[in-house]
Order: structure tokens, then C-alpha cells, then sequence
């Protein structure tokens, strides 16, 4: 095979803990086809990776490339990975995923290179090389949704730490002592920030009498969640723009940790915020600024994510990207 | 001048608050003469630079080295600073240099090449380079003393961030809303574990009646040290045990959102934890270890800063050696 160009194709597996986005593009942004399947984590993976394989076939039948054709194949996956055996570690989500090397069967079944990482890190590559953050050296990407995770371009390079789990930026610790996180440990930024982290605590302090988001929930408040907390926001209810205000709070003090330790140029922010960019940016812009000295703020840019619907498309295919060592300049030429 | 060799000898200058250490040595680490001089912030940087200028003159002469021969200048200045104009910023011990172009007032001098970076950065580059961290790629290194301040070596190399003010590390938010900070802002590690911050806070809680901290500080609460707080936990002292172990939490908090956020293969600690590694360093680790996951810390270590009283010469030195880009079995060899 000829050495990777602009227009070479290739396959992208977006896999979730929900759904899973199969798509064929070339390396330069362009979309041939994509397609969408549910995950059904209690299946197994054996019977997932075939779906996904009958998937991908679909997608190259649309996108009318040829499997000989593909220049790689990227795998974004949720959560932390085994780097050395390209298999999934324990994920909340995906837990009976759990040590399927997921790599090696795509390496048998595609005979090309195949490249992984993490949906943090891919959706910064995405975003750095297509999306709010091209042209940036020095990059924090948020994910802000069931949990909270991070990706971190250093230097104009995705940095992985000595483990590859660097830019587990949602398990600091904003308040000690206080609500326990999905893993186990208490007062984590996801814990307090992210959507399970909202829905628990919306849970404890919602009731009838002091929130219109009790009726918004059909007086179930298994049914509370960081979508009916903005909704009741957007209202003027009182006990959730109280509960806004201090999540924003909690936020921001979890970001100027990160500008104090990483003085990023741009943070970017994904999910949640993405879709209410006019509640969250301003007042975290300001707040950021006040918790953190001006020696870091003269370019320092808090914004949404801008690739949100196409993540699915520009995280593995960022990922490709990443492992070929192309600039964005170089396949968009 | 030829391109510079192991054996090149470079002039350092240490400035802190306090003390400033000139000294001569070669770029593979061999030192030829070294002076400590004190910084006098009153008398201003004009007489400071010439006290400076005339103690290198003496160190070179002790090394037997012209001035001709020199590769280069390094020097490690005490906090951020203004990297195009090469000057001071405001820092608080050492507030009558602000806006003093130190860097152009010695190229004038030395028609040499005048390498700069602040006390934290240039200490993690010396202990990379010729301390604990040698051959690690991730590496946090915190000082431990009046503040804490933090250097990051990322994937091989040092990491400055946007504005060159990366790894401000002692400023994270550790009790939300708790002691004040030297900076000004409320809660960061800096304010409840640095000297300063210890200090601080020993004097709202000891008196005669319930430490013998007490005591040691000839019972004059302004005497109160975080040396007074090691030297009462030394003879178990009730409410100095408490205390440290409750600062010791606190920097271990600090330390897990580290972990998190860089996933480094080495934490090293300087000053007061180099001064008393029986006292920090097992209950650091294991407290460490309690708040991250296993996946972080197959291989971490957190130890203490090697160079201890070297740092003065090792520091700058290492300044001039990751500008030149030279690795130090390079030069060793």
C-alpha cells in the first residue's frame, strides 16, 4: 500500500457505552458514510464486534470503498485502556467488555494498522486538528456528560502520561469529604459536576414543595437529570439556579486548577456544555478569571466544543491522524 | 566559539529571596568554584546586578576560567517572569527587582548566551537531569518551602505552558474557601502546606497550654515555624501530630490530583520533604495511593529532591543544558 494521502479512506469505530458510530472517511475531514448501532453491553463483545463488523461493511458498501483501500481503521473506546494488549480494562459502562482485545480481533479481521485510544483523548485530537482548537499548542479538552474526562494536547502533542491515563482531570478533588464519585472516591469533580454526579445530587435535594424540576421529572425522581436541572434553569427556578450556580462554582475551581498547573491557551469543553453554550460559558469565563491570576488569562479562551453530532466521525479518524504523525495542514492541502 | 562539550565550563547564578548562589562549572556537571552571596532586595537590582557581576568575577578566577571561555550563562530567578523582555515580574520576596531586565544587563556584560527560567522549572530540570528523576520521561517536582512551587518534565521534556507559567502546582484549590494564600486567593495547597502557610496557621491554634511548640518558639507565637512543627512531631508532641498528619492529607490530595490530571512516573519532593524524608515520604505514598486507582500507580514513586544543597550550582546548570539541548549522557560521556 502507497504511503497515506489526503483522500486515503478510512474506517472509524466510535464505540460508547450506548451506541457505537461506525463511519468511512477521508483523512483530510471528508465523510463518505456513517452509520449508527446501539452497543447492547449484555450481549458480550464476541456478538458486539460481529455487529460492528456487519456495520463496517455496510458503511464501505455506502461509502463505496474497497476493505484493500483502507489505510488504518481508529477505535476510540470509553474509558481507560490496556495499551500493551489493545484490550478493554474494566469500564462502568462496559463492563462485560472487559478484557476482550478488541485490537487484535480488528487486526485479524482488516490486515491494516489499527489505532486506539480513549474517547477523551480521541475527541481532543478531533477537536484540536478540526474542531474549536486548531492552531493551538497548549489544549484541555472536557468531556462533560455521564462522566467527566480529559484530554490533553501538550506542546502540539497529545500527552498520555507514564501509564496512558493521563488527563483524568474529573477525579480531583473539589471538595473533600464530599459526594462520592462513580469510582468510589469522594468529592471528585465528576463526582459533584458530571451528569450522574448532578442526577444524585439533584435526588437528595428535590422534592414537591421547593422545585418546579419535581413536576419536570413527572414526580419521579429517578427521572431528575442535568437536562431537566437546565430546562428548570432556563425557567428561573430558584433551587436550580442555586444549584447551577454552585456546580459552575465547583466547575471552575476544577479549571483553574488546570490553568495554575497546565496554563493552558484554550479549554474546550464538550457534551453539556456544548449544548448550552450561553449558560455555561460566560459565567465560567468569569469565574475562571477570578480564581486564577492574570498572568494566565491575557489569551486564555473557556469554549464548546464545536465537532459535537460529529464527534462520532472526527474522533477516530483524529486518532489515525495522530498515530500517521499528520498535521491537519498536511491532508487538508 | 566552538559548539559547546562536556568539559565547557558555564557561569550559574541561583537568585532567591534570600541568598544568591554564583558558581562555575562544567556542562558535565563538575564544579569548579562556587560563592553564595545574600540578595539585600533593599539595596535594588542596580547594586544587586553589580555584586553579582563582582562575585563572578571571583568565582572565575578561583576556577581559573576567563570570561572568554564561558559557553553560556544560567540563571534560575525566584518565581515567573517576563520571558520576551527577560525581566522580573512582581514576586513578593523580591518585589524592588519588578521590571528589571536582568537577562539584557548580562548579555551586555558577558556577550554570551543568557538561558533563564524560574526556580521550580530549573530545579526539576537539575534533578532530571542529574538527580532522582535521571532517565524518567514524567516527572513532577515540587518545592517545599516558603511556597510550593512545581516543575513538569512531560514526555521528555520540560513543559512551560501558553505563558510559560505552567506548573504553578501549589496553587490548586485543596479546602475550598479555607486560609488565604500568599497570592490572595482562598484555599490552595500552598496556603495550608507551604512553610508560609504552616506558619500561618500554627499561630491561630498554638498557645502555652496546648503544644509545646509553644515552648520552642521561646513563646512568641511569630516564631513559629513548619521546623518547629518537624521538631515537636519528633518528640510526639499531640497537636503538632495531628496537625502535620492532617497537612499531610492535604498535600497528599494535591499530589492525587496530579496523578490524575499527568500520570507521572515520579513525584519529587523538595526542601522540607529532602529535610525529613522519614517523616513524609511512607505516609505520602501510602495516603497517595488510597486517593487514586491502581492503574496510576504500578510503577509511581514519591521520593525526595537528591541535590539538595547543590541545587544552587545543579539548577542553572541545567538551565543551559536543556536550552542547548543536550542530554546528559552527552555530556557525561
Amino acid at each position: 500500500m502507497a504511503s497515506p494521502s489526503a483522500t486515503s479512506p478510512i474506517l472509524g469505530i466510535d464505540l460508547g457505552g450506548t451506541k457505537i458510530d461506525i463511519s468511512c472517511a477521508r483523512l483530510n475531514g471528508q465523510e463518505l458514510a456513517r452509520k449508527r448501532i446501539p452497543t447492547r453491553p449484555e450481549d458480550g463483545p464476541e456478538k458486539g464486534l460481529e455487529r460492528i463488523l456487519k456495520t463496517a461493511d455496510e458503511v464501505l458498501d455506502g461509502a463505496r470503498v474497497a476493505r484493500v483501500e483502507l489505510a488504518a481503521v481508529g477505535l476510540s473506546v470509553p474509558g481507560p485502556w490496556d495499551h500493551q494488549a489493545g484490550a478493554f480494562l474494566k469500564l462502568p459502562n462496559l463492563s462485560s467488555w472487559s478484557g476482550f482485545p478488541v485490537r487484535g480481533h480488528l487486526e485479524n479481521h482488516f490486515s491494516i494498522p489499527i489505532y486506539m485510544d480513549n474517547d477523551a483523548n480521541a475527541a481532543a485530537l478531533a477537536e484540536w486538528k478540526f474542531g474549536a482548537g486548531r492552531g493551538c499548542s497548549d489544549l484541555i479538552y472536557l468531556t462533560m456528560s455521564t462522566g467527566i474526562g480529559g484530554g490533553l494536547i501538550l506542546d502540539g502533542r497529545l500527552y498520555r502520561g507514564r501509564n496512558f491515563n493521563a488527563g483524568e482531570v474529573g477525579h480531583q478533588v473539589i471538595v473533600p469529604g464530599g459526594a462520592v464519585c462513580g469510582c468510589g472516591l469522594p468529592g471528585h469533580l465528576e463526582g459533584l459536576c458530571s451528569g450522574s454526579g448532578i442526577t444524585r445530587r439533584l435526588r437528595r435535594r428535590v422534592t414537591a414543595e421547593n422545585s418546579a424540576m419535581w413536576q419536570l421529572a413527572g414526580g419521579d425522581p429517578v427521572n431528575l437529570s442535568a437536562e431537566i436541572l437546565v430546562a428548570a434553569v432556563r425557567r428561573g427556578d430558584a433551587l436550580a439556579v442555586e444549584f447551577f450556580q454552585q456546580a459552575l462554582d465547583e466547575l471552575a475551581t476544577g479549571l483553574a486548577n488546570l490553568v495554575f498547573i497546565l496554563n493552558p491557551e484554550i479549554i474546550i469543553l464538550g457534551t453539556m456544555v456544548a449544548k448550552n453554550p450561553d449558560l455555561y460559558l460566560r459565567p465560567l469565563n468569569r469565574l475562571v478569571r477570578q480564581k486564577v491570576w492574570d498572568i494566565f488569562t491575557s489569551d486564555l479562551r473557556i469554549v464548546a466544543a464545536q465537532l459535537t453530532d460529529r464527534i462520532g466521525l472526527f474522533a477516530p479518524l483524529a486518532v489515525v491522524l495522530d498515530a500517521l504523525d499528520l498535521e491537519p495542514e498536511e491532508v487538508n492541502a
